[in-house]
């Protein structure tokens, strides 16, 4: 299939090459040339805007940095949408509100486009394994036409329900991540201050009611585990920027929806300190050196 | 056996029916004739006080409500430590504070008693059925004379190290659950007011990195999971009064321990709001409810 | 002078009215035909659009309730930069964000429109009474110009700094408030609880480091003060929804500014919460009822 | 009068002396020996055990770290109710839970010695300068018996109620100085980020509702005020780690008496995270700088 690709960053960049991969014409673009290069060197061709991208494409995806992004390169004069010939449908992988997602869907069906947003998680090396899960929010008829392409860049095709519903588990899932590993953070490094072995007190946590991904996947406590961040210094993994950025867009999607997250919010408030202090960088498991005692 | 058991309340009674039940000669107290008349109508011997009931026992087992009791019931002058023989192990199962624990212990072992602190979790449905796990604390050989007579009531009896440590693993894990259910609180309801199904979104959330107990085992939204307190009006279960106790717990460990518990101790407040507005008697995933908007 | 005055509601209405009585020729509109007619009654004349309005006066007043009507009102195709002569000075009373409001201003200057950003602070009464306060963003020579005009509606007429610093002065101070007046509510609540004598503790606060406006101004506990929302079952005053509107104001701005407000974001919350429970139409000191114990 | 005075630490010391000064005689206990030597090098005489102490005086003040010091000089086999004569008035100085203060105070009467609890405020440069503020709990007579005697030791004798009742006040004052502290560093460095000039911004919160001791007398942004540890690199003032000591005191009041206090929970969370970074020592208003950007 001829599939238009926009956006070529650290996530984008992998998945179009995956989509190379399994056979499928690629027309790309982006704003930094030394990206489309990258993908046309894999055998993809080039556009010379979103627009012109669009037009060429039987399905378009793209994969952008935020909601100001999405509406640029679908409502603008050079987008998507001015771009895109009828029927095609439009899918957007961006982790952005669930508003913006809607209200693109809503302009993109107007003229004849059905779209899904389809969020993943799985960060980069997901991205790069072909192992993402991807949240659709879109019609059941939509849902079926695009997962056998997704799985090419996926393991998890998850169907959420109607448009905007992606968006919604994307940012409830990691405002309950973002939560969790604060706590967990917290309940390790008081056990270690209170002088109980750490991998033992993640044994007890893991098969009892603390269990959770955070502790038993994804431990933050230095030595507790192998092959998570706090092994290796707390690189690679899921930024902590990235951690803030999602749990802003929950923040934001809770105040229009008059709901009250109060320990999301201080969740929130809490990866902004620790990102104010220079640690934006590190995986967010590192948030638990802001508990550190000062020696 | 000949085991001393003392506190025979909700948690207490089953407790020691199950070590009758498994062939153990038990000789009791507690303050209430009634709880007292009860065992021995199950084939218990009673005695006048804490200090007589330890003097009888092969072993001396105490469940009691909080730190006091447990100082007053091990070092009042009618106390366990002034009754029990020299070299009989005692065992409490009190949630405490691991500093009393620890002092009570020691103690214990100057009088040459050696103790192990064995918190329980599983609640009293736990009790009735035998199915409880312990944390214990204390010597790798108290830790293997006591075993298994804690299996006559409990399914894991885990060693979680020396004296106190029982307490500690106990806190940390209920800190984290305290956390975790509020996360699950807030991501729910956000998920809800955005509109995405709420069996998709913990459907979701289950086999994401936002996966915890709180969601996959005892999720707080009503018509998520059969069998769960939020299915039958957040009656059964672990009261929200007793989250409340153990947060207290662990945010005066923390204290001790100049640790910051920053969502523990949001969590603790809001179970206290959610309290004093009268639900500290439902279970603590009714916690939910107090995120709900007024009709 | 001849005055363009858009939007009339609750502050607008007296805003314009003492405008009129200080003398000048208004002409007003607002989307609400019966607000218009209130001031026509008055002796203002009315204008068809925003544009139409703007053309007629020497000065260009506005007073909106959020953020996307001022850009609409602004820079919509029937907006006031359509239609406003070249050099006429604009200025903007509204509550918004600080970017917004950089951003109009930016435009207007664009155009040949010098720009204030004048929020209020001092409620409908004030607005009524003419003794708001107005905190102002704009050059020296703005200032100058527009204050004896201020004068007419407001006692205190503050510069802040360039552009946007009236809207950063209002929302660094309304955060302060919104977390003051909680921080009273729970040392009042806590004080009472503990069996000291409301009067004597607000006396003693007042006195002391803890001294605030919301405690020796507008002390949020009943029976302390008179002629306080306390004191009139939390009717009047200033609005728990407009608290909350002000808290979000602040917090997106922080997340832009890459500042954490822990306890605003705490507080912001709390008002979420007060306010679901469908108490948003309260003075915002009624947040001290969320921490009563249920009776 | 003859005035026996136990605990000279960096409190007691200035205090006693302001009495030796106002013409009293002392007689002295401290456990350290060297701070009784420099109170009998001031004319005091030394006694050698707080029994002792308190069987010489016609008053006795004790003015101590915490709760269990406070129990163990008033209650201990060689403690002040061992040795007091009957109908001897005494005063408890230190900052304690109000709980332990009626408790003492209850013990101390039913020997026939009414008992005060009159906890100070104003530092060791008030005590040092005789200006302090007594917060007195107990009954009028008890009141009017001590205040003169206060008088040379403090500016402010404020009777707060029945015993236990100064401890209320000073925690219930505390509890929000914290907040409001915390309070004006976020509302502070937020307009700083947004580009509003410091002392503008203070300028405005100070005639406005944001308004508190913290903005307007003890400013922790460098550069707004002089004369504050914020002009004097945080050196002096009132240690974060005394300011953690009273939010500890009022949250596990608060548990007690089941109130909640969430932003002073939360605040005594941030201190606690400031204290273990290594800044304990540093007045406490320097918890601004746990806020500051990297750079």
């Amino acid at each position: 299939m001829k599939i238009s690709f926009i956006g070529l960053g650290h996530m984008g960049a992998p998945m179009a090459r995956n989509l190379v991969k399994a056979g499928h014409a690629l027309v790309v673009f982006d704003i930094v040339k030394a990206n489309v290069d990258a993908l046309t060197a894999a055998g993809a061709s080039a556009a010379k805007s979103p627009r012109e991208c669009a037009a060429q494409g039987e399905l378009v995806i793209t994969m952008l940095p935020s909601s100001p992004h999405v509406k640029a390169v679908y409502l603008g004069g050079d987008g998507v949408l001015a771009g895109v010939a009828h029927g095609i449908t439009v899918i957007d992988c961006s982790t952005i509100d669930p508003h913006t997602a809607r209200e693109v869907a809503a302009q993109s069906l107007e003229r004849g486009n059905p779209m899904a947003d389809a969020p993943v998680s799985g960060g980069t090396g997901g991205a790069e394994a072909g192992t993402l899960t991807f949240m659709v929010g879109g019609t059941q008829q939509v849902f079926e036409h695009i997962a056998p392409i997704l799985k090419a860049m996926g393991k998890n095709i998850v169907h959420c329900g109607a448009c905007g519903t992606g968006q919604v588990a994307k940012i409830c899932n990691n405002l309950l991540l973002g939560i969790t590993m604060i706590g967990v953070a917290e309940a390790m490094n008081l056990g270690a201050a209170l002088g109980i072995d750490t991998k033992v007190l993640a044994g007890i946590i893991n098969t009892s009611s603390g269990r959770c991904w955070s502790s038993d996947t994804y431990n933050p406590y230095p030595g507790v585990m192998e092959n998570v961040p706090a092994a290796r210094g707390y690189t690679g993994g899921f930024g902590a920027d990235l951690m803030l950025k999602d749990l802003g867009l929950a923040a934001d999607a809770a105040r229009q929806a008059k709901q009250s997250v109060v320990l999301g919010a201080a969740a929130q408030q809490l990866y902004q300190m620790f990102s104010a202090m220079g640690f934006g960088g590190k995986d967010f498991s590192a948030i638990i050196n802001m508990y550190r005692t000062a020696q």
